[in-house]
């Protein structure tokens, strides 16, 4: 006899027990429906692709960290964003859609990061993306924050915070203070400000940069108060730098639709000191962090770039687009105990007949999901109190109890599994009763 | 500058359009409602896995078949079913399970098959599956041609055939002739008789077996009528084996319980040539076919097995399933023109601005987001005409046009895009007006 195989899961690889799925997919489909209504429409592209494709954009980091597989003579990869597929895809039906084009696509990606915690190799991202061509208006970069203000809310958070700058002013600052080329270094001092502190920061730039300048920087970064009161203070600096000037006026507008699109002031935040990576972001950046978890980092991010599918075409398609890492989210939600399931199995009732004669047990199942009920029933050769036994483990709300006297009289025993009340229904109007 | 990667898509992986990508996303909805209706909870594995867990059951031409990667040492591979996943999960998490387990998945699987119109290398299975502990009751069986009967039906199908046998009522047969030996044999005779034709059918057989039990034989593959017809054929033939008894009364048991569950008689059918394979199903199977297009071959199978995990451990589970090869069902129905696309958009309205100020335009749209309503508005510097053809190309049901006199008066104008008819509407009863 051939031996047996031992079952297990790879590491890095989600995988719920029921309870937790119903959960995870309920997040996954609120987040599908507030998509939609902001007109996204949806998109699922391969998960395998030619691996020419994939690589086409990676490079460094990425590229060791891309799953590769051969078959016959073909080179194929596992896509490891969502991001490289659109830009794939719009460049190749460019003719047969219409720009804006806005997609939303929820799906699977890999990476072959090292196996840790909270880290996934397959993990889901949930993105959307508005792309222009040739041109995109700076208002769609205010309906990002919209869309993601009514996802978090729909999700059942009230305490997030949408964080909003704009790359052209950072750029702006340094090419008026001469720093072009120095951007990246000052730009990775900046991003450790919440780990180390102002103090530690200024003496870090001071290492690199004239005084005067690092002046000019702190005064920046510490740019505090209201959104209003923030744009009023780069204003204020007086920069006389095109590419600032134009950030700050992207800034302003966004700021504007943004509160037209009715995100409340304590859900966003003007904040100068992220930039999300060097190359990719070109405008209007995002990040989103729960207020009471900043630990865990930013749960949704995003921003305006000017080039979606230069390393495939040479038209030029504008886009702005948000990502939410659901499946390390969800990970953290739970973890923490933030959120938590509660029921083991899909159905609203359990039918646990006490008798042989199934038929009458068949038949009130039938009726059930007729109007449309989720039920299911233990029709199993087991004693009574195993069927208890299993209504208790998988947590139903309701269980429906028949016997002998319930066949006879044409009713069932309703119980309601947490109250305990248990009550004789007549099956004319067995619905009404949950 | 570094050459432009030429964007394509592998052959045999689907990838559609946004009008066809809403009208999949709405059938793969639908099924999973339905699947839910009948109490199967969601369960969603990895795609990715060890290489030994998904060739623990593949063989012959399966196993050429599969998608196979390696990641530093580890042998991995992309699953080519959901049975193989499902047969991992019931055993490693056996503790943590409550049986009967019923669970859907609906999942991309991997088949390198050889590319060809209608052939996909990367397609969606639609599967659910009662997993018993040890025994599983027969009335299950009849359970998975009512979810079959419920899914098709809320697909919009009226004209569809389920089709049921029970493979010991055919082993029974063989065994009773003494063909126990023959059976494979025998069987790839029999599924041609729909290609070939009875008495071609006979003719083969009379190659391989005695006159009398080919006599035996065709008695019993031309067996006709209604269901109870059929059955009563059966008992008829007085066929003194136990496995054949046991299945006619399984059969006649799973017949009682599909009427119960109200799958009218014109929907399914007893049909004793089915086999589904040789190794893997042991008593009821299944296929189904839409009556006008028979051609499609059966677009729902499955059966019961007794064994479900016997590569991984020594527990005995049985269980029974069906799944929809989602796909390839969808090529099928399009690429015949039996269902088509309505919308280019998810949205159902599109908001167009005649204005450059888009401030009303951005206060109405959020307003009917308020409302549920799926709206996408065009601010883009275009020309009017350009936006009117996006609204035409999209093929969006109403537009709201938006000018200088409608900012004024705080009204919109309604256009109906299917009648043309226009009107001017109040924004404060605006939802009531689709």
């Amino acid at each position: 006899m051939k031996d047996k195989v031992k079952p297990k899961t790879l590491p890095g690889f989600m995988e719920l027990l029921p309870k937790d799925q119903i959960l995870f997919n309920k997040m996954k489909e609120t987040i599908q429906k507030s998509y939609e209504k902001y007109g996204f429409s949806p998109l699922n592209t391969p998960i395998v692709e030619s691996a020419d494709v994939i690589l086409a954009k990676a490079g460094g980091e990425t590229e060791k960290q891309i799953y590769k597989l051969k078959k016959g003579d073909n080179n194929l990869a596992l896509r490891f964003d969502l991001t490289v597929p659109l830009a794939k895809y719009v460049t190749q039906y460019y003719d047969k859609l219409s720009f804006p084009f806005k997609r939303y696509q929820i799906g699977k990606v890999y990476r072959g990061e090292k196996a840790q915690r909270g880290r996934y190799r397959e993990f889901y991202q949930c993105d959307i993306d508005i792309i222009g061509d040739g041109e995109l208006s700076i208002i769609n970069d205010a309906e990002m924050p919209a869309v993601i203000y009514n996802t978090f809310k729909e999700l059942g958070f009230d305490k997030f915070t949408i964080c909003i700058n704009n790359r052209k002013i950072l750029n702006g600052l340094f090419s008026s203070l001469n720093l072009e080329n120095q951007t990246s270094d000052i730009l990775r001092t900046i991003d450790k400000i919440e780990k180390i502190g102002s103090t530690a920061v200024k003496r870090e730039l001071s290492q690199i940069i004239q005084d005067d300048k690092v002046e000019k920087i702190m005064e920046f970064i510490k740019i505090s108060g209201s959104n209003d009161e923030k744009i009023q203070a780069l204003e204020n600096m007086k920069i006389e730098d095109e590419l600032f000037i134009e950030g700050l006026k992207e800034l302003k507008e966004v700021v504007k639709f943004i509160r037209i699109f009715e995100v409340p002031e304590e859900n966003f935040n003007i904040d100068l000191t992220i930039a999300r990576g060097l190359d990719y972001y070109t405008g209007t950046v995002y990040e989103t962090f729960l207020d009471e978890y900043r630990q865990f980092g930013s749960i949704c991010s995003g921003g305006r770039y000017d080039n979606l599918a230069g390393y495939y075409t040479e038209r030029k398609m504008p886009g702005v687009g948000i990502s939410i890492g659901l499946t390390r989210l969800f990970f953290l939600l739970i973890d923490n105990g933030i959120i938590s399931s509660e029921n083991e199995s899909i159905s609203d009732v359990l039918i646990i007949s006490m008798t042989e004669d199934y038929e009458y047990c068949a038949k009130i199942e039938t009726k059930l999901r007729n109007k449309g009920i989720k039920v299911q029933s233990n029709i199993e050769n087991q004693k009574i109190a195993k069927k208890f036994k299993y209504a208790d483990k998988m947590k139903f709300k309701y269980v429906i109890i028949i016997g002998d006297d319930e066949v006879k009289n044409n009713v069932v025993t309703l119980k309601n599994m947490i109250t305990g009340e248990q009550k004789t229904i007549d099956i004319e109007n067995i619905e009404k009763a949950f």
